[in-house]
C-alpha cells in the first residue's frame, strides 16, 4: 500500500497532480557528483532529444527552477545582445518575454493578437520581410492564458523562408502535443519537468539546435541562467555546475518511465484530449461557455465564461469544489472574466468525470440554474 | 517501517544526508494557490526570520533554485546599477560573486587572502576609507573551497561603521553557526534550504533588510531573479511569481521542525561540532595533516591534504568508501592537492565514527600506512 493519502486532484496548469510512484522517487539523498545519478541525467537528456526527434541535431539542456527560469535561460544565451526578437504575444506568456528583454535590454518588436486568436503567419512573413534587423523569433506553442493552441508549424515555416532563428516556448505544450522538427523547425524549445510529463516542478528543459548553442557562448545576462555554460559543464563531467535538485531530478526520471510506458506523446495526447472532452462536454450540459471555439482549443487548459446568474460567486464555487477534492484555477484574462480547469497531470477520465459531478453538485448546491454566461 | 533503503552518508557539502521525515514530506501534491500551502510558506518565513532575530527589521525571500541562484538574485537586487560592490575572496565562493557581477555589468574591486587565511578587518577598513564610491562589501561566512570561517561580526563592524552596506553569503553556515545581528549587522544573509537546515535542494533565501529591500525595485538584472518582485508578491497574495517547487518547499517546512526540536542554531551547531571533532581526530590517527588549524575550522567540512604514501590514489579511496556506503567530496582549492569531508546533513556521531572506521579500514586494504602528507 502506498503511504500516500488522497490530495486534492489539480485542475490546474500547474503544480500537478503526480503519481504517487513519482513522488516515492524523491525517497533518496543522491550525490550530485554520484557516477549514478550522472548517468541518471544523461539518460533524461538522451530520452527526451528522441522524444523531440532531434538527436543529433539539437542538445538538451536541462536548468534548475521554473518554467520562467529556462524561459529566460533561453532567451538570454541565446538572443545575441545587439540582436532583435520578433515577440509573439497572445496571452501573459508572450507578454512576459518582454518583461525579460527589458530587464536585459535587448531589443524587440512584438506582434499581438488578442488572446482568443491565434497569431497570422501572413502578417509574422510581411513583419520579417520589412525588418532584416529582426534575428530572432518567439512564440508560445499553447498559451494557457486562454488556453489555445497556436499555429506553430506555419509560423516556423514562415520564419524558415526568411532563414530566421526560432524559440518556441512549449512549456504546456511539450510531450502531449507533437512538434515535428520536419513541419516546425526550432533553434529552441523549452519546457518544463512539472507539465506534460507530469513531473515534479522545480528543474525544466531547453532543447537547442547545437550550432546555435554553439555560437552562444557570450550572451547571457547572468551566470546562473547562462545554458550555454550549463551546456559545456553537463558534456564536461556530466554534471549541474550548481547544486542540482537531486529528488525532482529523480522523479523526473520516474515520470518520463511512465510516458514512455504510456505509448509517449500520443498516449499522453489521447489521455489528456479525452480528459477535455470530457470536460467540454460536462460544462456545456451545465450550461457553462468556454471561451475558445474547439478548433483553437488546446487539450490542456480549458477558459470558461463566468456565468451571468448572480447566484454565481466564483469563491464560493471554488471553496466548495476544493471541499469536494477538486482545485480550480482563476482566470488570467484581460479581454473576459473567466476560470480555467487544467486537463493535465496524473489524472484520467473518472477524474475527469468525477470533477464534472463535483460541479454539478456544487451548482446545485449554490442554486446555480445555469452556468450561462451574460448574453 | 519507512520506506526507505538505506542510501550513502554524504559527507559533502551538499546535496547532503536528510531524514526519511524530510523526504517523506514530499509525497503529497500541492496547488500553489491552496490556501494550506500559502500559509506553509508564511510560517517558513515568518520562522526563518525569528531565527535570523531580525524580525521587525528584516524580510525573509525564498527564490527557486541552487544556492547560487539566490546570490546572484541578491546581488542583482541589492546592488544599485551603479554603485561598486567590494567582494571580499579567500575561494571559489568569493571568486564566483565577481563572474556574478561581471555578467551583471555592474563594479567592484576585490579584496583576497589566500584560501586557508582570513581577511583582515584591518585591510577592509583601510579600503573602505580609500574609496568612499565602494557602497556594498560581500563576505562568505564558512568559505566550503577549505572549510573556513571568516570574521563575519568584525569585518561587519568595519563596514557599519562606514556606513557601507554588507551582504553575507553564509550558504553553509547558516542555522548552524550563530550570526547574532547586534555583533555582524547585514543588510542582506543569503542560505539555502539545502544546507544546515538539511532540506533537499531547489531553493533558498536572502533576508533582508527591509528598507534596503524597499530601495531596490528597479536594479535587477532578470526577471526570474528579481527578489523585489518576489518580495512584493509574496507579500501581496502570498504567492510565489512563478511555480514554486512545492514539494521541495515541503520537505524544508518538515526539516524546519527537526531543526527546532534539536534545539535550533546550538543544536545545531552541537551536532555539527561534534560530528567535526569525531573526523579531526579519526584523520589525525591516521597521519592525515588537514589544512586549517583547528581556530580557523568551521564544523561544516574539512580538507585534508593527500597523502605522500605513493599507495594512496584518490580515486580508488573514494570508490572503496563509496562501496562501504559513504560519499566523499574532491577538493576544490588552488593552493594545496587536497580531498574534503563533509561534517553537516542528517549525520550524528555514530554516523562519523563509522565513516572514520570505513578509512582506517580502506586505507589497509590499499596498504597506504600512513596519511601524512609530503612535508
Amino acid at each position: 500500500m502506498s503511504k500516500i493519502k488522497q490530495d486534492p486532484r489539480l485542475l490546474t496548469p500547474g503544480p500537478l497532480t503526480t503519481t504517487p510512484q513519482t513522488k516515492e522517487a524523491m525517497l533518496h539523498d543522491w550525490g550530485s557528483r554520484d557516477s549514478k545519478f550522472i548517468a541518471i541525467n544523461k539518460g533524461i537528456r538522451d530520452r527526451l532529444l528522441n522524444i523531440a526527434g532531434v538527436s543529433g541535431t539539437h542538445e538538451c539542456v536541462p536548468m534548475q527552477g521554473s518554467g520562467t527560469f529556462v524561459v529566460e535561460a533561453t532567451l538570454g544565451t541565446l538572443l545575441p545582445r545587439d540582436g532583435k526578437t520578433l515577440v509573439v504575444i497572445n496571452g501573459a506568456y508572450g507578454t512576459r518575454m518582454t518583461h525579460m528583454l527589458d530587464k536585459m535590454a535587448r531589443n524587440y518588436a512584438t506582434y499581438e493578437t488578442a488572446e482568443n486568436e491565434p497569431p497570422n503567419p501572413d502578417d509574422i512573413d510581411k513583419l520579417l520581410a520589412d525588418d532584416e534587423t529582426i534575428d530572432f523569433v518567439t512564440i508560445v506553442h499553447c498559451e494557457t492564458t486562454a488556453g489555445i493552441l497556436n499555429p506553430v508549424e506555419s509560423v516556423a515555416q514562415v520564419v524558415a523562408k526568411h532563414k530566421r532563428a526560432l524559440i518556441i516556448d512549449a512549456m504546456s505544450a511539450f510531450g502531449a502535443i507533437h512538434l515535428d522538427p520536419a513541419q516546425a523547425p526550432y533553434d529552441a524549445v523549452v519546457f518544463s519537468a512539472n507539465k506534460c510529463f507530469e513531473g515534479v516542478p522545480g528543474f525544466g528543459f531547453a532543447i537547442i539546435r547545437r550550432d546555435t548553442l554553439e555560437r552562444s557562448a557570450d550572451n547571457a545576462h547572468s551566470l546562473s541562467l547562462d545554458l550555454h555554460d550549463q551546456w559545456k559543464a553537463l558534456e564536461g563531467g556530466g554534471q549541474y555546475r550548481f547544486t542540482p535538485p537531486v529528488q525532482v531530478i529523480c522523479a523526473f526520471e520516474q515520470a518520463l518511465n511512465q510516458f514512455d510506458a504510456e505509448g509517449g506523446v500520443a498516449g499522453r495526447n489521447k489521455r489528456y484530449s479525452n480528459n477535455c472532452r470530457i470536460v467540454l462536454e460536462g460544462l456545456r450540459e451545465m450550461g457553462f461557455k468556454t471561451l475558445l471555439s474547439d478548433n483553437l482549443q488546446a487539450p490542456i487548459i480549458v477558459s470558461v465564461h463566468m456565468p451571468a446568474d448572480p447566484k454565481f460567486v466564483f469563491k464560493t464555487f471554488y471553496e466548495e469544489m476544493e471541499k469536494k477534492g477538486y482545485i480550480l484555477y482563476p482566470g488570467k484574462l484581460t479581454i473576459a472574466d473567466t476560470f480555467r480547469i487544467g486537463c493535465i497531470g496524473a489524472l484520467d477520465a473518472d477524474d475527469m468525470k468525477n470533477a464534472v459531478e463535483a460541479m454539478k453538485k456544487t451548482l446545485k448546491e449554490m442554486g446555480v440554474k445555469s452556468g450561462a454566461p451574460a448574453a
